[in-house]
């Protein structure tokens, strides 16, 4: 009997992506996963969108090829990017994590001011602002290209980064945004800082992480896309299988991505592209 | 008459280069310049050996085809990495960012221990502890890997940075090390920040700056290298010729290497190489 524990792949061009591999196993424990992280060739951010599409056409037919069928681009560069073109290549559904993030922010907001936070590759693109007007809120996007080398550092609740964020946030909530009600995390690496952002942001301002409304996303697509036979009881009750897949070294892999995921990381297989 | 002045070209991965190239203008002003940023395919930190000797190699050539009689390998990862590769395979003399970096802290140390920071990828490599104990120095080397993007987000004064510095220094100079008396800037994103580590070293430590010894070691090798006839005192005069090349975006290399190079940078082009 074929298993009915359907096989998600997640990409990323880094470790960004754990975090939503995180949350989908949450979400979706009765799946099988595997994850692609391009991490000889972070970061996307610098890169034309011709590479970029390129780079994630790539992972993602290496990722189809590996069993998965249904993907996850939990990298805001590459769905801002390239969503269209990485849809169009591959012959499995693909879910970005930018229009679930909007759709969350839009449920939860009410005064319709939203500040989206992201690296400068991320709100240079303009994806969640698009995203977000679509839906009708006023959007302010800041830049915060010190929170991912401070994550990546692993002071995720030191002094330095409570200082920075101030700043960051100061800054975002200022003039016509004093009074914004959501702080959409529009990257990855953010979920690790959620509780220190939640201490600094204004009182009043809810969070919302893009990296969990895409496991909702998923989770709704899943039911939708794979529909019964559902999983048997013991099917459901089994561990999800990981795979992970790094372009770069496979210890840096495994060192820093257990941060991101929340526990140890084993069996990491090393791909190599050419650059 | 050709002219007798003679053409260096610089090759970093990015931006830092621009502060050996500042160094190098301050010394030998009656030169012309080539520089080359990558700023496509940096950061060659987390690139294997393979990769970033080919990136060096295709950037050497491309600045010899455009009249380099001299060759400045301003990034510290092509250096440790990659400099015996780039030499075999140019044609003309080169210099790397490392060995003058060691000699001169060599000079300098009485006590003959130095502390060295830089990137993770600087640190790993240990090229300046082998550079820096062949020369009989007792080294400590440390990985500093917010600074860079503290410098890129312009916090050169900071009071974050500053805090940064601290914990990064404390954590160097203490155990053994605490009566080391060099502190060596193995980065070339690190000049930007020297008046701030001043401030933040213990007061017995004198900075050597790598960027600086490279351009003195330049001088020396101009003397050796290309000898008599002297350029005429108007080709003296003359201000140099500097011309940018960049992989990436034009608008942000100038933009974020104004910083490095401490004035206005105009004559930008895009050099398309593929990734």
């Amino acid at each position: 009997m074929t298993s009915r524990r359907p096989t998600i792949g997640v990409f990323d061009s880094g470790f960004g992506g754990l975090t939503v591999l995180k949350a989908l196993l949450e979400l979706i424990p009765a799946a099988d996963y595997l994850y692609f992280g391009d991490t000889a060739r972070l970061p996307y951010g610098s890169k034309s969108v011709e590479t970029v599409a390129r780079y994630a056409v790539e992972a993602a037919h290496y990722l189809e090829s590996h069993g998965a069928q249904f993907l996850v681009i939990a990298c805001n560069t590459a769905t801002a990017l390239a969503l269209d073109r990485i849809t169009a290549a591959a012959h499995v559904p693909i879910v970005g994590v930018v229009e679930p993030g909007a759709e969350a922010a839009s449920t939860v907001s009410i005064n319709r001011k939203v500040v989206v936070i992201g690296t400068e590759a991320t709100v240079g693109s303009h994806a969640y602002r698009r995203a977000l007007e679509t839906r009708g809120l006023d959007t302010r996007e800041k830049a915060c290209p010190l929170l991912v080398p401070l994550v990546e550092e692993g002071w995720v609740d030191h002094p330095v980064t409570e200082q920075v964020a101030r700043i960051y946030l100061n800054e975002a909530f200022s003039d016509g945004f004093r009074e914004a009600d959501v702080l959409l995390l529009g990257c990855t690496h953010y979920p690790l800082l959620k509780p220190l952002l939640q201490c600094v942001a204004p009182p009043h301002v809810n969070i919302v992480d893009s990296a969990e409304s895409t496991a909702h996303a998923v989770a709704t697509h899943m039911q939708n896309l794979l529909p019964p036979p559902k999983p048997t009881p013991e099917e459901r009750r089994a561990t999800p299988r990981l795979r992970f897949f790094a372009t770069d070294s496979v210890e840096k892999f495994r060192r820093l991505g257990e941060r991101f995921l929340g526990h140890s990381i084993d069996n990491v297989e090393h791909v190599d592209l050419k650059e």
